[in-house]
């Protein structure tokens, strides 16, 4: 019937189709030098409110996680990370791999805070034995839908600044966190506060791309992305897709319908009294549901990722909605779910 | 007025960019493990006479490169690559970066051959104290233009068989190779005779994509993948673009043209007395010009790559073709070049 | 007066350095292929009951770790470890800077156990998308002085058995574990048992060096070693030095004498109420002390390590004992601290 | 009969070894934090007339160059080396193994000059696509025995300065290079011409130990050596041997009698018309033998490393000699092979 399995099922939006159409015949320069993604970084630039900042496309999430943090850090210094995050948990040891460790941290909702910061910094003398946590990472939303407001990130970043840790926000589900009913965050505050954070593409509308914004830029960022193999041949590809979804707001009213469509499952599945131990005000929803009612809907062909089992009877899943989710989808789902339930 | 820059100034061919626009509603799942995937590698190794080959889709050539290269060799093996290849000059040491060390030696032609291969060897006595040489890197073309033939592939295999190497060709411009007049290699041919190879789309029509041939497959590939940032989320592009270019012959008719309007630019400019020191068949040229000439070209606003300077009064210059290349371009380069010379 | 701050605070035990001196000006090959290291060789292999085990030197605890550990993964697979495992917490990043993941996991003794164990391969899910855990690795003793079994190393082993994961056992304090009054294990049943383990010398009685004990060899690890920095030139001297410690019982006499001095120490403190929240039965002890206590030792020139704060009045500290530790050192120590208490 | 092999096949020179058994009851803390570290840290500094170098001592010469060498580049920056140097050909790759490419020059006598410097920056553009060459590494005496002069190095250091380059200089053999007949250097010089150099003690007199002298400090250097299990436990041993090896000129005294030697053999086999293809003033000779000559000697039982086959007749031996040789192992060995030759 339909999946909820994530938001990258489909292509793009039709109108970053057609930029990528339009587009097609002309000849540019390679490796992203082209007038199309410095059009794509001016418009970022002045969204974020930072006109020095460096901006720099990607391909994808893991690949933009894995060169930033090597290029931030020195060989024996290391990443701060809630134990859900994604760098820890889902790519396959991609930051060890560059030769850092990441020191995580049990956190009850995927987000990180001061005290937990501190509490990696106390476990670390400071001496040649160990390494020196020196970057924290974040995602927003993170990987429990969660997201941060402004008063949060604003305390995250005393504290960094207090002793001397770089900043790095994870944004693969940015859309979704900027336009949650949860958010306070603008585009400007996450220019101020981080020293770097991505705006995700991929999962919101482009075939692929994670734009980087460094208010203060990296030296020779681009080497570290050629020697990964980060440097898109033909890349313009990335600086059309964004230039197009940040035109009259695109990029937001996207997010937006995905985070209404997340909702309106939730608030559903609510009022069938199914628990959300997680709350999560954005496009992931994790329901608690009883084992049978689980292969019910898959039965019926819905498909969604199993997060984990709760208990022997009951099992917690992850419906994942997008920009592509059309209402039919969410309604028809509500209404055979009420329909196994009842 | 025209880019000879390279062969990845525009976007795709129409029927690329078609398929990926009819199939662009479509749900499916990620990470390549999609029909469209399963689809392309069916026909790749239907077309190599290789049924059980692994097809894995990559999006460039340093990323499959380094990929590959550090998932066939162990820690203190090294790779036989010649001066000129590709993951010795212009990856920005991302084989070292996996830790690998690349043991370039010397070729006339931009070719390796069997005493070549051997002299490295050679220089290796097979100790603890010594990197042990393990794989031959070659592409196809090569950075110079040049092919191999079947005669040259078979002889470097039976050298690699007898001391134990592993064989990879590097096929990012395996299009313009199989269709240069100068081949008599086909893709059967490469799966027989190599360990792995790549079918290069970037190129040739493709937004982006490098399809990898593993004849036997090699364990844990896509965790080496995923570590690298090389699992693409929607993965099925690749998929899709494969399967559009490789249907009806498209991939080899767009590589023939491009091989024609460069040897037409051969030709015309042999005509007017331009030396080629280096002959190449295939859609990459290296002229050799007089240094007012090659200004005075630039200025009517042709663009090419500068390849090094010969003498005090001439330049080597790069001029490629591709499946997007007009014969008009070709036609008024030579006219414009006439004008200049005569 | 005395530093119970380490295990390696003075030089080598007379009979080691009496035999570097005898063997001082005789001429070997280098790199440990001489034939004191294969006389040393020989011996571990005969006191281990292990006929066909690879046996090779190294110089440093970090250094075998590194190696081994690496020599023993593929790119993409991870150590589990004790959250307190010396890997872990105490040698800056080393395992990542090799490339791999440690997947730590709380453990209120320094112990893994079965349990333990499965806890983390049950976080991953054996996707491309997540390191495989593949190498088990303890410490005997480990670093809070506890001690495994011979009924807890065969449930482990059967453990790892059936998960297929390898099983490491750092020793850089196994004579103390081999000759603590808790220990059922012997040497024959470690080459049994695992799949690596380390004989420290370096903190009983060496100069320097650990023996790495490989039941089955691991191919070209002594290229492995030779790229880390890891093959001493001199390398006769650790085969001199082994010979000497495993003559006529040494090491273990060594290290019996080190945890006699320390469990008389536990003794004679808990005889003055001292509490000992983690009881060790081996040469590192680790009382709680209220801090004026503390700041009167160090005043009176005791040297020892401060372990952790445990609340605002009270400090755990480290006390270690080694070969060296005369006896009228402990019998000093307990008279002062009998009379600070008193 | 006796061992030509190379300098590091006996133990420590007596006074050493006698410093290590004055030293071997003290107890002091580990990892080179020690009184005896510092005193010869100091006594380098004074003798390099260089009061605010950093000295670390390291274990051996691969640790020391790939610790070193790794700590002073950025992960895309490349090291220019001949391509005789030790790091390129007779170190496993250790360099690359920390990520960094080596871009090897042919030499004609195993040393770089502002020339050759220059022909590896000339073909690297300085963009993204390339590595950036950042360090030259030079080895005094270089592998195949010869030796800087004070207007070469000062003429690298030049180079080095006008092109942003860094400047290390691998002294495993510095004390032959420093006592040689063609030296005109100084360690004053040293500290004042490099970036960073290295007083080898292995193969000079001491069990084992180089010395790392670097005029300007490197920040956190110390957490690269820990990282690499390249810092010492007891690190003192380092220190003694050091300050023992600098105290009265014995050091010097040492590499002056190893080069007498050399140069006896060189100066006593020439007067047999042997041939010296590259001249070496210092204590590593290669001289050309004919093939049966070369097996009557190791028929008689001397030893000696085979370098490379000349021709079908002739052969190039390494001969070293080292501080212990003594003069009747010359004799000896001038004398039979006089017998044979003639």
């Amino acid at each position: 019937m339909y999946s909820f399995r994530n938001d990258y099922s489909e292509g793009a939006h039709p109108r970053v189709l057609q930029a990528l159409t339009d587009t097609n015949a002309v000849q540019t320069v390679g490796y992203g030098m082209d007038p199309c993604c410095r059009e794509a970084a001016d418009t970022i630039r002045r969204l974020c409110a930072a006109p020095d900042a460096d901006i720099q496309f990607f391909v994808g999430g893991t690949q933009v996680n894995l060169v930033t943090i090597a290029a931030f850090l020195q060989p024996y210094e290391a990443v701060i990370c809630a134990h859900t995050g994604h760098i820890h948990v889902h790519e396959t040891g991609a930051v060890e791999a560059t030769g850092h460790k990441i020191c995580a941290v049990e956190s009850p909702d995927g987000k990180l805070t001061p005290g937990l910061v501190e509490s990696v910094l106390a476990a670390h003398n400071g001496t040649e034995h160990m390494v020196l946590p020196r970057l924290v990472y974040l995602s927003d939303t993170t990987e429990v839908g969660t997201v941060y407001t402004k008063a949060e990130l604003t305390a995250l970043r005393r504290c960094c600044a207090a002793h001397g840790l770089l900043l790095y926000l994870d944004g693969a589900r940015l859309g979704s966190a900027l336009t949650s009913p949860a958010n306070d965050l603008t585009l400007p505050d996450l220019a101020e506060l981080t020293d770097g954070f991505t705006i995700g593409g991929t999962k919101n509308g482009a075939l692929f791309g994670e734009a980087l914004v460094l208010p203060r830029s990296l030296p020779h960022l681009r080497w570290h992305m050629k020697q990964r193999g980060a440097i898109l041949a033909k890349g313009r590809l990335l600086g059309v897709q964004f230039q197009a979804l940040l035109t009259d707001g695109l990029y937001f009213n996207l997010a937006r319908h995905a985070n209404e469509m997340a909702l309106r499952l939730r608030d559903g599945m609510e009022a069938l009294g199914i628990p959300f131990p997680v709350p999560s005000p954005s496009n992931q929803q994790f329901p608690v549901l009883p084992n049978g009612t689980v292969e019910r809907l898959q039965a019926l062909g819905y498909e969604f990722e199993i997060d984990h089992p709760v208990d022997a009877g009951h099992t917690c899943i992850r419906l994942v909605t997008s920009w592509a989710t059309p209402e039919s989808a969410v309604e028809n789902f509500l209404r055979d779910l009420a329909a196994i339930s009842g």
